[in-house]
C-alpha cells in the first residue's frame, strides 16, 4: 500500500515593499513551482492589482487569484493574493517607493504572521522591505526579525542562514566589529546553541545534529595568545550545551571551519559568533541560494538574502533563486514540523 | 627567431623543521616538478642526510645532491642540498623535535635569507618551523616573516596570502579581534595597500593592479551605522591611495566582496583588515593551494600555509599541494621580478 500524501503545505508570502522586487521574484519562483508535484500552495498578503501588472509585465503563466482567509486555496500552477489595504497607482510604481508603500509593506508581515501564528499557514516567507520607508511610515522596527519576535512574543531570537550545504547561525548580528567582544556572553552563545539545535530536530528532521561553535580569535586565540573570548565565554558555553545533551564541539578555528572534508563539512550546523565570520563563508559558497530564517519564534519563517532592489525594479532582471530556495525552505520544514 | 629562454630560476627552500614534514613535502614537490620543462632549480638549504633518508623511505625517484655555494645547480629531476650543519641522528627522528633540531632549522632559514638577499637565489621558499622549539634553541623571533623582515631590515612589512585565484594582503594578523579596531590606521592601511601594489606590479607583472580593499564593520557600516572605521580609517587610506596613482577602491561589504560574479572577482588583489576575514575565504575557497607571501622585504619569499605536523611526520602522509604552489609562485615572481 503507497504511504498516503500529505497534503501539500500552505505557504503565507508578505509582499514586500511594492516599489521593489517582491512581486516579481514571487511570480518567477511560483512559475518554477507549478512544473513540480508536491509543490506548496502559496498565498500572497500583498496587491492583487500589483501583482496581475507584474504577471502581464513579465508575461508569467501565473495569474494571480483573489484570495481570502477560509477560501480554498488555488491549485498548483496559481497563487492566491489577500489584499490587504488596494495600494493607490502612484504606490505600484516600480523603483518609486512611497510612503503608502512602506506602511502596506509592514501590513503585509502582520497579516502575513497572523496567518503563521493561528496555523492558517504552515509558514510564513518574506519578501524585502525598506527599513527607511518603514520608518517614514512611522514603524519603528529595525528589520523584520524584530517585528516577528514582537508578534511572536519571543524574548531569545537568533538570526540564521541557510544554503544547500552550509546552515549557521549568529550570536551577534549588526553592530560595529569593535562592539562585539563586549557583547558575546555564555549565555548568548549557548542560546544560540540551543535555538539552532530547536530549530534542527523540530524543522528540519535532524534527530541530533552535530553542531560545530566558531572561536572569535585568530586560530581561536591559541590558548588565550591572541585573545581570551575563548576560554572566558564559548567554551564554557560549549560544555554547558553538552551537558544538556547537545552534540556541539569547538572553539574552531574559524579559518579552517568551512573547508569541506571529502566535500562535507564536519558539522551539520555553524554557530558563528558574528555577522562577517558566518555570511563570508555562507556568500562565497552559496551566493545565489542563501536564506535567512528566524530562529526563536512559534513559527516558521524565512526570507530570500536580498534588498528591495528598487533599482532594478520594474525591468524584469531580478534573480529568483534565493526566493525559490526561501519557499522551498519553508515548504520542508513546514512538512517536517514536530512542534 | 625563437625568442631566446631565460635560465630556470634558482629558488632557496629552507628545510624547515627537521622533525616535521617539510623534506618529505619538498622531494614531493620535486618529483612533480621534475616532469616539466623551465621547472625551476631546487636548492635545500638543511641536511643532506635527512634528504637522503627521507628519499629512501619515500622511495622517490629524486636523488638530493651535496651542494656548496659557487657549484654548478643539479639539473631538473634533482635537488642539490646545502648542509648548514650536520644533524645528530637524534635530531632527525620524524616527529621527536629537539633543541638541536629547533636551532638547526632557525640557521637554514638564515643561510636561505642570504641566498636570496645576495641575488645568488632568485627567491626563498621556506619549509614550516616550530615557534616552540626556536623558542627552547634561544631563538626570539614569532616566525619566518619577523626574522625575514630583520634581516631584510624592512620596517614596514605585511602578510599575503595567495591561491590560483584569489590574492590577499592583510593589515593585523595575529592578534586578538578585540584589539584590531585600536590597532587600525590609515598609515596601516594605506601601507598594505601600497605593498600589495607594489608586488602586484613588481612580482607578478600587473601594471596596475585593481585593488579592493574591504571594510571592517558588517555591510562596511553602512554608513556609520555599525561602526566607523570605515569612515575614520579606511576610506582616507583609500582616497590616500587613489592619489598616488593606485587603482584602489571600497571600503566592500566584507560578505559579499568574495563573490565571483561571471567566475571572476572585481579586483586582482584584495586588502583585508583582519586574519579570518581575509583567510576564512581565501581557506574556504583554496584550501590546498593557498601559499603565504611576505611583502615589504628585498627578496621574494613564499611559504606553505601549513605546519611542521610532527604528527604525521615521518609517514608518508604529507599533502605537498601547497609547498608545490608555494615553490611555483616564487618561480613565477622570480620570472616576473622587476625592482
Amino acid at each position: 500500500m503507497a504511504p498516503r500524501e500529505k497534503a501539500p503545505p500552505l505557504i503565507a508570502i508578505s509582499m514586500g515593499d511594492p516599489a521593489g522586487i517582491g512581486a516579481e521574484v514571487i511570480l518567477k519562483s511560483a512559475a518554477v513551482l507549478a512544473r513540480r508535484r508536491g509543490a506548496p500552495a502559496l498565498i500572497v498578503v500583498g496587491d492583487l492589482s500589483l501583482m496581475t501588472e507584474t504577471a502581464r509585465r513579465l508575461r508569467s503563466r501565473i495569474r494571480p487569484q483573489a484570495w481570502k482567509p477560509g477560501e480554498p486555496v488555488p491549485g498548483r500552477g496559481n497563487i492566491g493574493v489577500l489584499t490587504v489595504e488596494p495600494l493607490g497607482a502612484r504606490a505600484r510604481r516600480p523603483g518609486k517607493p512611497s510612503v503608502e508603500g512602506g506602511d502596506a509593506s509592514f501590513k503585509y508581515v502582520v497579516e502575513g504572521a497572523k496567518m503563521a501564528l493561528s496555523g492558517a499557514a504552515g509558514a510564513l516567507v518574506t519578501a524585502p522591505i525598506s527599513k527607511q520607508w518603514w520608518d517614514r511610515a512611522g514603524h519603528r522596527f529595525p528589520g523584520h526579525s524584530e517585528l516577528l519576535a514582537h508578534l511572536g512574543r519571543s524574548r531569545r531570537w537568533r538570526m540564521m542562514f541557510a544554503g544547500d550545504h552550509l546552515k549557521l547561525a549568529l550570536v551577534t548580528v549588526h553592530i560595529g566589529l569593535a562592539r562585539v567582544a563586549k557583547r558575546l556572553t555564555r549565555a548568548g552563545v549557548l542560546d544560540t546553541i540551543v535555538l539552532l539545535r530547536d530549530h534542527m530536530r523540530s524543522r528540519l528532521g535532524v534527530a541530533r545534529p552535530r553542531i560545530g561553535v566558531l572561536g572569535f580569535n585568530p586560530h581561536a586565540g591559541e590558548n588565550g595568545l591572541f585573545g581570551s573570548e575563548e576560554i572566558r565565554v564559548i567554551a564554557p558555553a560549549i560544555a554547558a550545551a553538552r551537558r544538556a545533551g547537545i552534540d556541539a564541539y569547538g572553539p574552531l578555528a574559524p579559518d579552517t571551519a568551512f573547508i569541506r572534508t571529502k566535500g562535507r563539512f564536519g558539522f551539520d550546523a555553524a554557530v558563528a559568533m558574528y555577522h562577517d565570520q558566518g555570511l563570508i563563508a555562507l556568500k562565497t559558497l552559496e551566493f545565489d541560494r542563501a536564506v535567512n530564517v528566524t530562529l526563536g519564534i512559534p513559527f516558521i519563517r524565512t526570507s530570500p538574502d536580498h534588498g528591495t532592489a528598487f533599482d532594478i525594479a520594474g525591468k524584469g532582471a531580478a534573480n529568483p533563486s534565493s526566493m525559490l530556495a526561501a519557499i522551498e525552505y519553508a515548504a520542508t520544514a513546514a512538512r517536517t514540523r514536530k512542534d
